[in-house]
């Protein structure tokens, strides 16, 4: 539209964020102008111009008001009763690639870094970006465009050059009680690798391992100040919320979680991009595989292996994966405190194999990878490294330079005090353990939020039990949410012990 | 959560409409129940129960009060400063069927029926429904579900039952200038059957059939009130919009437009629902087809129809498809002033043969399928009647009953007063006209709000034009849109004529 007879309209603050960037505008005036909700506006203050979303309200704002969104308040900063102008705005290049995407064409460089650089800056509404999310979900991506994806992902976060080789691991996720990265990162800087772990809270689950390292010492630091530990330590624990290293992946789970989808081009790219914005030279990815996890089969574990060992190829990234067993929790323990108390119990020689075999195999590839061993000695060299106690004082270390004490005993960690043990109806065999109902149980206990709040698992599967064994407790903090849990163990059953009657079918 | 022991929030109204029902939170208070955007709860007031959806503010509503939006008052009518209780709500049913049309499992009708149900409640939120019409889109749907989908839409709206045998006409759109209805209508009802045409205002295009009939006479009626015109007219062209016929339609279009998609299956029930709900037993329908239309091949054209067929069978409804010319507008004119004058020229005998060829052939299925000519007579009884003038005084006596005045002569009608002339830079052929361009042009200018905005078209495909003849005309009611549609029609260019350099290579 022409500048210079474009309406005008009186600015009202309100004071909701949207996390979009949005105004508000008199239905009758939306009327006039054409506009629909999720139209798009120029909205003018003398030299400032920023393109809007429209929402529409009958009454919160009057004809000739426009609110403003608090969203919109640092790139457009109006005062209430100022005067600004706003015309219709064409639909950013962004939204043609998104359209493009979800028609089956494969995007180019420039057009996913455009849809990135627009989700950052809340140019993009949540609509839109789930579009693009479902179009990554049914279309899916070329190898090209994941690692132009992941190249955006870091392109438009922060980088941290730690000045030296460092090598990393994460799990793609999806099984309970993986309280691995605990013994992982000790062992590994045992042996002279630096290992940067930054991790995430829970978003699904009820611990993710800055959740559980929290309990044992503090996990956010500044930029400047992991530096100092990687140099001073070796590795360290700690939340990756906090320092931008892919904002744009913050936004896109934003939408994922209500959609209930993780698109796998965007998983990729995900995890990739936090490791090249660190500048991981090797890695290794844990793929936890069986009912109920992120990968249900070994042949689909094989094709996403391989597609992140191609990735990490083009990104400049030696990638390893270990397909390990997801069928159920990794130890027997699931919720901040529990899982760290089991994680300090490990490292001081009483961990349960599951624990410690994982945990192993996994920091030796890491050995292999860098050339510590010879290929098939690395998890003998990582055993080594738990059983001497090495990595257990390179725990401590850590622990102390993070800020916690480094003196604290598996039985100083504050578990929950209310509890609640549910028991084998029958003699038998545990034939299954029902991952889902397990984080399931645990969240409705508090945890993550509570730290003491969990699920202690007595038996798992192929455990031979007899009637009223204790099979799993629930731990929580407040009588409430214990009951919660109960309630949600009595509907989803956590366990099956087999021969156990599943259902019965009668007549009478 | 068990009751008796929820947190109480105290009630502040927050004056916005959001298409959903939600609550707004504290952040602090969302993180303690934890509780992210877009989660569901339950929120309670003495004997009444709602569940909502959760907006996160850091300073709108305080810690300890709960922002209640419009859309919910309704339905929980709470005043300000009241307490209600708050508690984490389960994922209902119909989000659980959208997920499982997500991972490409076809719905059964329950869980459709759930899904329209819920959308008609806002109890889904945007992205939920935008994730059921991505799934329709990509995924796809069996013939049994679209059944199902158009039997939900009918159900959750209005019926309207005429008593009688009806029938109906409609076009799933994409071509400009598609003004046949106020040929058809006036034409079918002559011969005795009775045609009560519902129709849209434009979504997305410069003129519905209800915005260019209302250039005549008014459109919105009561149920009542209609089914007295359809009893002493035989017809009537009216706003289908008030009737809530298919209130779940326009909430899917609300979501499918920002989204830019149209998925097949929802298309196909939102057209037949609305025909269903008026009882019709024969309807004929124009399915444009040619580049820049909503179908661009015969191909995809006769599978359309096919499919319409079939959908017809299984709903009772007789069904026959023209398949018509797509490739530019229809006559010569778009918008709704210059539509309702080319239309009622043609039926006082001067129209152009494009719009008099296709209006006669629709009107001519619907009399071989009523039995009023033998197969391969409809179209001369149709020409027969719209050259007799019985076609204009049916028209005259619609336009009378609905409140127009009969007497009306195209020449009284106003049309825009701003113009501008587009002509031929040079001698040759039309051999192209561009259907997207001439739209944008048309809304530019301000059609349909403004009625007397559009285009008239002096040449089509295929016109020998001399240099410097006119072949476009914009309209406009101001000069400001007039320049907008100007500046469009020079980023867009409305037609091609052979011969013309299309773009000039050279180093020079």
């Amino acid at each position: 539209m022409p500048s210079g007879n474009m309406p005008n309209f009186k600015v009202k603050h309100i004071d909701i964020k949207t996390g979009q960037k949005s105004i508000i505008m008199n239905e009758l005036d939306a009327v006039d102008m054409m506009l629909r909700i999720h139209d798009r506006v120029k909205i003018k203050k003398d030299l400032i111009k920023v393109v809007a979303l429209v929402d529409v309200s009958d009454s919160l704002v009057m004809r000739g008001e426009v609110g403003v969104y608090e969203d919109l308040l640092d790139e457009f900063p109006v005062k209430n009763d100022e005067i600004v102008e706003i015309s219709v705005a064409s639909i950013p290049p962004s939204v043609e690639y998104i359209r493009k995407k979800m028609k089956g064409t494969p995007l180019i460089k420039g057009e996913i870094y455009s849809i990135v650089k627009d989700t950052i800056s809340h140019s993009l509404s949540e609509l839109e970006i789930a579009a693009f999310l479902m179009a990554e979900e049914y279309v899916g991506m070329t190898m090209d465009e994941v690692e132009q994806l992941t190249r955006a992902i870091v392109e438009t976060g922060r980088i941290i050059d730690f000045g030296e080789t460092v090598v990393d691991k994460h799990s793609i996720g999806g099984v309970p009680g993986n309280k691995v990265s605990l013994l992982i990162i000790p062992i590994v800087a045992s042996a002279g690798l630096k290992i940067p772990k930054t991790s995430s809270r829970a978003i699904t689950s009820p611990s993710g391992t800055a959740d559980t390292m929290e309990v044992l010492a503090p996990v956010e630091f500044t930029v400047d100040e992991l530096r100092k530990l990687l140099q001073d330590v070796g590795g360290y624990i700690a939340w990756g919320g906090s320092l931008n290293l892919a904002p744009a992946d913050d936004l896109f789970i934003h939408i994922e979680h209500p959609l209930n989808i993780d698109p796998r081009p965007q998983m990729m790219a995900s995890i990739m991009a936090k490791k090249l914005a660190v500048g991981a030279s090797a890695i290794v990815l844990d793929i936890p595989t069986g009912k109920g996890a992120k990968v249900e089969d070994f042949e689909s574990a094989r094709k996403l292996g391989n597609d992140f060992i191609e990735l990490g190829n083009r990104l400049g990234i030696k990638v390893r994966c270990g397909i390990t067993y997801g069928n159920q929790p990794v130890g027997h323990t699931v919720g901040p405190a529990l899982e760290a108390k089991e994680a300090l119990q490990a490292l001081m020689g009483k961990g349960p194999n599951s624990l410690i075999e994982k945990s192993t195999s996994l920091a030796g590839m890491l050995f292999e990878m860098n050339g510590i061993t010879p290929k098939g000695s690395g998890q003998a060299l990582a055993k080594d490294i738990l059983r001497s106690g090495k990595a257990y004082q390179k725990m401590r270390d850590i622990i102390a330079y993070q800020g916690g004490n480094p003196d604290i005993k598996p039985d100083d960690i504050r578990l929950g005090e209310k509890r609640f043990i549910i028991s084998a109806p029958a003699d038998g065999y545990i034939s299954q353990i029902n991952n889902s109902s397990i984080n399931a149980i645990a969240k409705a206990a508090g945890a993550p939020i509570n730290k003491g709040a969990g699920v202690m698992l007595y038996a798992k599967m192929g455990y031979a039990v007899k009637q009223d064994d204790p099979v799993i407790e629930i731990y929580a903090e407040s009588e409430q949410k214990l009951k919660c849990a109960q309630i949600i163990a009595a509907r989803k059953p956590p366990f099956l012990i087999e021969g156990m009657l599943l259902e019965e079918v009668s007549q009478f």
